[in-house]
């Protein structure tokens, strides 16, 4: 690894906009790393040296062309709302925003061109005025984050109870990318190329144009149902599901009492022990919905309807309490709290969260999104984690897999620790390729730095800027 | 049963449209029942002794008024491509074709609201050119059948492997249906009251307006997936289903020798023991289905499609072999063959589809549809059958139900038989309410006739016409 002649890179690039104010640098160098009371130990220090905002694809060449020949690495940010670290930079040298990249190029019936740095929102925004269509699914950052950084660092979100996962076959159309090389190669991905460089968080290639399917946008009605029971609501949400004539974009379950004590706006209007289903409903479904409610004796009330309540201030977009979102919640009320990412696997997933449920009480309370998998309906777990010590965290994780849940450790910063613990070879072949001199958001890929790991531990990014203290 | 006064009744409408020539009149007394042998053999010579054309509700409203006080059976006719009699007079007297109620009133995101008389496909034309919609699911007859007709007497088609059958909960939003009393009402019915009147045959309400959800419409990509073997065509068909992200609107399997048998524009393309997969995929989703086909190594070949193809006459429609018209196609070439409709449910039915191939080899050659039902793949099956004797197809359906695989026996004219073989309490009470003297559709509903029926043979309506042989 050579040493980065970082004003040589900077100097060479001034003429392409950057931040040159020290608390800018800072905030642009972070993420929702501090979301893991893990991450938030090892890299709440790091920080970039300067940070560049290109606004075509030429200018990422020419920086990626600048930091090969100075061997700066490039850690790529679209938003920073990654909740793993991934758009920190572990040895310094440049961050790159894309926020300057936010074209829409083409919208058609089933698909949209755009650039990478368009916000989620915005994007949606204009394709639904287009043509009324909108993402198969997005995170629930989408007010916030760009489509580039979900697709470089997401893995689904509101709409997987219907698509699946970002990474399912037909979810993303075709990817063009820059290459970190001493001349830089511009690539179009298509078909089993995709997965080289999505959810690879930019370390082996550089998204600056990105073709995705479209769903028909609706006027989604938002509904709040409230269960006495969990496992009431489970099967409520499942069932929904279930219902093929009925579209939804969101189901997502929430344990008592996360409602009454962490959503505020919702709070008054539940009781510690109602547990809670969040539907995003197409409004042509609503009445088939509620005519399968009464056909199942569902248990449930719907306690609240975004198109008709009397609610004198209402809780703003359910999308919002769902996916990361409800963790989000929770933090700002209790800082002490954490989460896990759990996968309870179809036809099991409803006796293993019963299982954990019984396991671990109010130390791990429920929160689950419907997913479909396989083109079953089962669940992705975001459960609230009450958190004591990293051993204990640790051991929670240890049970749940004895059990046979699949858990996506969300307090590792690395590709292969955040997902299956194994080397993905195509991400790995394609770094090699595409970013010989691993300059390219150094640390996130286990495989390239240390292909003998052996994942006892948490990895060490050996090369990782020390902390200060450290350095004392 | 009081004796109609057929004469009087006629000329009482008679300033509403009505057909005078006899062979029209014979014409649009018959749909396709002649499909069944066992049908064929019944219903040969029914015919109404009038046929009345109404343009508004006000006139369908003037004939039930007038019918109903001379006591004349009411048949409705929408297009008469029902292939269970469903749209013959049992027993003479009027019928009221639809044919001229056509016209589509609103479309919005996500629905319809249409007249009944309208063609599936002038009506996906219209909403097609408004907004890019199309209905969720159509029957193969979509050229032909009337959106009425689909509704009262259909059960799913095109689409179903996404949305599931037409009786599912959100797949009908609002019927509008007027009642056959001395002084007809007019009622609309959305909710749990929708199954009264839908696929009820018109026997307790004449369906006036319609609101139907929506889907996107787009250039559905026909593919024809040729395989050595039939169950991997099968498990290739049920794999795409599966795939969340793989948007598709039809894949139907049909095992060798029907495609060279049978299907004589593919027949030169294709060997006696080739099966078959045909597929309509959303043009976005091809390459996704491409990219599976590989990575799955999918045993199949892409031998058409409908974008990109050299074949000197191209095979029309692909949605035109599926369903219904395959069975239709091979009637064409040879008159002998008969049909079943059978449901292999999840999740046994690609064990069940084989247990039956082994049982009875060429005598029923395999035709999947894959479907939707509660959430999961599964496959609904119109096999063609070698007729030899009605006993025999008797013999073959009980074998088939001793397997596990449920029969909705094509063979029969009456709900019931052609169902689940029980009363539908809701279409009955409603039935009782809407033709207390029991004028609609006569002899189709057999909880109406004979309440203690035992289905222990056929049902054999008492007041049907009798064959003129039978008169001499
Ligand atoms: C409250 C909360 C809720 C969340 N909910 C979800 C959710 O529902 N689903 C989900 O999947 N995620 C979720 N996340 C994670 C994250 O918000 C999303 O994945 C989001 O889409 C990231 O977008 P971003 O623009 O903020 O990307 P960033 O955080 O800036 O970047 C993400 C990764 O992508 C890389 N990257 C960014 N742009 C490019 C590019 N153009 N080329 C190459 N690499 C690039 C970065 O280097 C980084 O590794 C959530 C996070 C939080 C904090
Ligand atoms: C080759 C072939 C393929 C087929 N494929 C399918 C398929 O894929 N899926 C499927 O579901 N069916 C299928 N069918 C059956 C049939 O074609 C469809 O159900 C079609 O939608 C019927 O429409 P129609 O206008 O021809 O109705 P008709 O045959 O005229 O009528 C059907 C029934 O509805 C009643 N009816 C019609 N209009 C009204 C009204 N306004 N109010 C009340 N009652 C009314 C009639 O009395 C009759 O009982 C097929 C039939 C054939 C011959």
């Amino acid at each position: 690894m050579s040493t980065p002649n970082i004003a040589a890179a900077k100097a060479a690039l001034s003429h392409i906009e950057q931040d040159e104010n020290p608390a800018t640098i800072r905030s642009k160098s972070r993420d929702f790393f501090w979301y893991s009371p893990v991450l938030k130990e090892k890299m709440d220090h790091l920080e970039a040296d300067f940070v560049v905002n290109p606004k075509s694809e030429e200018e990422v060449i020419e920086i990626l062309r600048v930091c090969y020949a100075h061997d700066v690495p490039v850690t790529t940010r679209g938003a920073g709302t990654g909740n793993y670290g991934q758009a920190m930079p572990m040895r310094g040298g440049c961050v790159m925003h894309m926020k300057n990249m936010a074209s829409v190029k083409e919208i058609a019936p089933g698909r949209v061109v755009t650039e990478p740095g368009i916000v989620v929102k915005e994007l949606d925004a204009q394709t639904r005025a287009h043509s009324g269509q909108e993402l198969r699914m997005m995170p629930s950052t989408f007010a916030t984050a760009t489509i580039g950084g979900f697709v470089a660092g997401g893995s689904g979100g509101i709409g997987s109870c219907t698509w699946g996962a970002l990474r399912d076959f037909g979810n993303i159309i075709r990817l063009r990318v820059v290459t970190m090389e001493e001349e830089p190669r511009v690539v179009e991905l298509t078909g089993d190329e995709l997965p080289r460089v999505s959810h690879a968080f930019g370390t082996n290639g550089i998204i600056t144009e990105i073709e995705m399917p479209l769903a028909p946008a609706y006027d989604w009605t938002e509904l709040l149902v409230a269960f006495d029971d969990f496992p009431d609501a489970a099967k409520f949400a499942e069932g929904v599901a279930n219902q093929d004539g009925i579209l939804i974009k969101l189901a997502t379950v929430i344990e008592a009492p996360i409602g009454k004590s962490y959503f505020q706006r919702i709070a008054p209007h539940v009781e510690e022990g109602t547990n809670l289903v969040i539907l995003l409903v197409a409004p042509h479904s609503v009445e088939g919905l509620k005519t399968f409610m009464e056909a199942e004796e569902v248990p449930g009330a719907i306690i609240y309807d975004s198109t008709d309540n009397d609610w004198p201030r209402t809780p703003g977009a359910l999308a919002e309490y769902t996916w990361n979102h409800t963790t989000l919640r929770a933090l700002k009320v209790d800082p002490s709290i954490t989460y896990l990412q759990v996968r309870y696997r179809y036809p099991d997933h409803m006796e293993l969260v019963e299982k954990v449920r019984a396991e671990f009480g109010a130390e791990v309370l429920q929160h689950l999104e419907v997913m479909r998998e396989n083109g079953k309906v089962m669940f992705a777990g975001l459960p609230i984690v009450a958190f004591s010590t990293p051993e204990r965290l640790e051991e929670i994780i240890r049970i749940h897999e004895e059990m046979g849940c699949m858990i996506f450790n969300p307090h590792r910063y690395t590709l292969e620790e955040g997902g299956r613990q194994s080397t993905d070879a195509r991400q790995l072949n394609f770094k090699r390729e595409a970013d010989p001199k691993g300059l390219l958001n150094p640390g996130k890929m286990i495989a390239w730095d240390d292909p003998d790991f052996d994942y006892a531990t948490m990895y060490d990014y050996p090369a990782m800027t020390p902390k200060p203290e450290a350095a004392e």
